[in-house]
């Protein structure tokens, strides 16, 4: 976090699961993608519309409290339901209106990425079968 | 599907949800990885764990009905939960049970592709904010 250019971050936000199991994917994720993320952001963490911890304004809220001043949020989800279309919305508005300096811009989510028919075949390839 | 080699198929099997848009979504994804599978799938159709059509068993039932002697079931599913560990399995079972000379394998859930994080990343350049 050296220099004067912003601190970015990127929130993975999920739905969160009672397994917990489910919620450790997804915290693995973060971390992986924070391993990966190269000149791209500088944290990566997560939150979860429910169920889990932290919640999506406390994930939005760690990383700013570490020093990011723009924000991404990327909705680890399949589907432009009701989560991504509204919930998600409204909980990120909550974290804007805490923190009125910082840029917090919401990113398409993971079903909508154009890429993702390749992908998969791309990983099929690699995948064992049980 | 001319030759004598296995004609194969692979079913996107996903949750299924009451919102018809979410599921034309999945629908829409079998559709773009039919039109790019190249050598990999001579078929590639999906199926419902719940709340949408065809169900999984009936998924497969059409793939089949269509000539597939080979099967691979992909779960379009974050996470490994109950559905992922349990139900499809089991409904698969159906599948195996109904077509005793057809291979139906189940390939790993989307939330598990080892290249995920890269994925990601890669898309997110080609996002637009909203």
């Amino acid at each position: 976090m050296a220099g004067g250019g912003p601190v970015k971050a990127l929130v993975v936000v999920a739905h969160g699961s009672r397994r917990e199991s489910s919620n450790d994917e997804v915290r693995a994720l973060a971390t992986r993608m924070h391993t990966r993320s190269g000149m791209k952001y500088d944290l990566v963490n997560c939150g979860f519309l429910e169920l889990a911890e932290p919640s999506i304004p406390g994930g939005v809220q760690q990383a700013i409290d570490a020093g990011a001043t723009q924000v991404h949020i990327y909705p680890y989800f399949l589907s432009a339901g009701r989560h991504v279309v509204e919930d998600i919305p409204a909980e990120i508005e909550i974290a804007r209106v805490a923190n009125p300096d910082v840029a917090i811009e919401i990113l398409d989510y993971l079903g909508a990425a154009e890429g993702l028919a390749d992908f998969i075949f791309s990983q099929i390839g690699n995948r064992r079968l049980r």
